[in-house]
């Protein structure tokens, strides 16, 4: 895909000249071939090619799924078509659930059709389904102020609404009714659970997700569906649903979190450690979750590389069991040796929207690389707060909590949840000009952080 | 649903004030009720209520269906409820279509679950489906640039691009894809035939829609499915898909044309004739198509008479058959006899975006009738166009080809396509807002048309 930038660029131009002329000489260095790797960035296509040969090719990747099989082949062979080095695969096994048939139908007294996708961890219905009658709560706070028993026999709806919002907040507001709803609604005796997806969009498409195991069936309605059911219950007559689902469920499914190195010159320098999930939610093709995120991480890798080789060695991890857990877990068993070795690591996961803020390590702003980081991306118009970093991505999570420095690259989620988790999530989401701008921050940044010697522990402690 | 109207009605005032202040005495009278007409029609929820009920408690309504017979009960007590007279239920028979399971998938090289709907009239796969590679043109007209027997054996796809526009005018140009392309592909030898939907969204929600008999299954694609197979078939190795499909069809299933009147006071003053159509395609609840034109026609007839007794009858008709065809040879054939008596007839069959355009009938512009309706509509911006109306809707057809005045008011159709013919078509897509403007257009068109004397067919011979 070309990226027509020749007048972004003239501007950029005159920007990196300023910052030039005020800088000292290696500092000027970093500078000048970070604002390099911004503008190759800009005009690279590989992020692209790399969603498009994994959405086309493999398609939705759930963990222990064959589609998963060949996601792990196509991971090697990218990773070493791109002149990756020391690729791996480290095997760990996960729980992981599977959908099988499901169908949900209002059967009076207005009879539909409802659009539905079980939760991961839901269990089956008894054979041949269940029907029951409804009770709708518009939020997860009415639900939990039932009473023990209340909901015996009932198949317990929630229609919570989620906001839209570009950092993705509304999606955490409404959370809980999707994670724990099902299990709030069988302490309370209900049969199944319903809940509205967690969606800003109004497609008949729902949005599917990770639950906690409850017992009971429990599915996502879509929204126009949701909204039929509040409009059927305010009619005063007793709502009846059908619910047929079926799901397995094992305890311990082959799961492999997939690296690929760029080396440093410098192998005591220490490693940077970046990526996205491979595995993904099983309606859609697993675009903007996260095809994306492995797209941005491992171009914006090579890319940091493209004005010569870097002192420090970047990692590249493509995490294998993101949406139904273990990947964190497993890639810190494996290398929790190597943490203190940790530059800083990162996950791009919140789909292919353009980066608006960027968190940096505390304490690091003022470093020459990072003042080179943040020269390079000002023009991208992104926002460098001047808070450290909340949440460097589930994958990371362990190495975070074992004390890797970490950063966070905030991207626009104000279009993300129209279709992350729903049959909606394919590659024509994807804006190649959003996604070059993702690879032109991570890339920047890569190449000043493992072209510099930034201690970011160092930086936090001063 | 409260239309907060108070600022633009005080706007409105002015402008009545002043075509008050320039009008005889008669048309005086008319311009002020117009006037009173449309601003009682900008705050009634009439037709949301409607639209409302005719989704939530009947959803979609294909004909020949259970749900289409709950929907005749429903017409007559909906026109019975809001006091309409002569209400009339009038038989006829018509072919119907049945979908039964749908499944497609490219089995290789790459195996994806594809997302479609079959076609109206399309036939059933032999059993257990069948598989066959795929011959991809990305236009009708590469498709008919295909010698005979040239896709023998061959899964026929056809990926042509719909454009948005306000007018509509993008379905129509890519409109023999659907409905002539699964002929053209037959004689060509194919065994099946696939299309990109005729829709302007990228869900990946398919679009069903009435297609010419061909021997051979055919189905629509959804958007990111359409260009999914593009990618595929790009790659240069052979894709093949399998297709399963069942269909039922009846040559003679029973439909309705269902009738109420606000009778005029003068039985000899003529009658005008309005509605919109009660069936739908399955996937949807029918509610922009064309839950919609049904409220819009029911509650501006009410609305019309709203100031006092009209002279003139005006009678709603929610036709029976439109997707399916028949409707408009059979209320022809019921009411050949009465086609003198017709003041003017018209249908709102085009979603519930509001009006942009009103076509009035050649010669009829500078009446006082048609002068009082244009002063009142003004303000709604609307354009009033100098051109005849080109088409009043399937359903008036006949009643126009034999002769009968009719009128065009186009509505924005900027997003109709999104959900045309989709699972997508639900209550919630409608803005209550746009509701009413096309309700105030309508009654205003109606109060003036059916209290005064205007002869559409005089005033074109003038």
């Amino acid at each position: 895909m070309p990226h027509p930038q020749a007048m972004r660029n003239l501007a950029l131009l005159a920007v990196s000249a300023s910052l030039l002329a005020a800088a000292p000489a290696a500092a000027q260095d970093l500078s000048a071939t970070a604002v390099a790797v911004r503008d190759k960035a800009l005009s690279d296509s590989t992020a692209w090619e790399i969603a498009e040969s994994l959405t086309t090719e493999i398609g939705g990747r759930m963990v222990g799924s064959p589609e998963m099989e060949r996601a792990k082949d196509w991971s090697v062979a990218t990773f070493k078509r791109l002149g990756f080095q020391n690729v791996k695969v480290e095997t760990f096994t996960t729980p992981a659930w599977f959908r099988g048939q499901e169908s949900a139908e209002v059967v009076g007294p207005h009879p539909h059709k409802l659009h539905i996708l079980g939760l991961g961890r839901s269990v089956s219905t008894p054979k041949g389904g269940l029907t029951a009658e409804v009770a709708l709560f518009r939020t997860y706070e009415e639900l939990l102020a039932q009473p023990e028993g209340s909901l015996k026999g009932k198949i317990a709806v929630v229609t919570g609404v989620m906001t839209r919002s570009q950092d993705g907040s509304g999606y955490g507001a409404v959370g809980p009714q999707r994670r724990s709803g099902a299990v709030e609604a069988a302490k309370r005796g209900a049969v199944a659970y319903l809940v509205r997806s967690l969606s800003t969009d109004d497609t008949r498409l729902p949005h599917t997700g990770g639950a906690q195991p409850a017992g009971i069936p429990a599915a996502a309605l879509s929204t126009p569906d949701a909204e039929l059911l509040e409009r059927l219950v305010a009619r005063g007559k007793p709502v009846t649903i059908k619910l047929n689902m079926t799901s397995r469920f094992e305890p311990k499914a082959p799961a492999y979190n997939i690296s690929g190195e760029i080396p440093g010159t410098d192998p005591n320098a220490g490693v940077l450690i970046v990526g996205g999930h491979l595995d993904s939610w099983d309606p859609g093709t697993g675009a903007v979750d996260d095809a994306a995120g492995i797209a941005i991480t491992t171009a914006a890798a090579k890319l940091a590389a493209s004005q010569g080789p870097l002192k420090r060695t970047i990692r590249v991890v493509m995490w294998g069991s993101e949406e139904q857990g273990g990947s964190s877990e497993a890639y810190l068993a494996a290398h929790k040796d190597e943490v203190a070795q940790m530059v800083v690591v990162g996950e791009s996961d919140s789909g292919a929207g353009r980066v608006w803020q960027v968190r940096l390590p505390k304490g690091s702003l003022e470093h020459p690389a990072m003042k080179a980081f943040r020269g390079a991306i000002a023009p991208l118009k992104v926002i460098v707060s001047r808070e450290a970093p909340r949440f460097g991505g589930a994958d990371v999570s362990g190495l975070v909590g074992a004390g890797a420095p970490f950063v966070e690259f905030e991207q626009d989620a104000s279009r993300y949840f129209d279709l992350h988790h729903s049959a909606d999530d394919t590659l024509d989401k994807i804006d190649p000009a959003e996604l070059s701008q993702n690879v032109a921050v991570w890339a920047s940044f890569l190449h000043t952080a493992a072209n510099s010697e930034i201690d970011f522990r160092k930086e936090a402690g001063r």
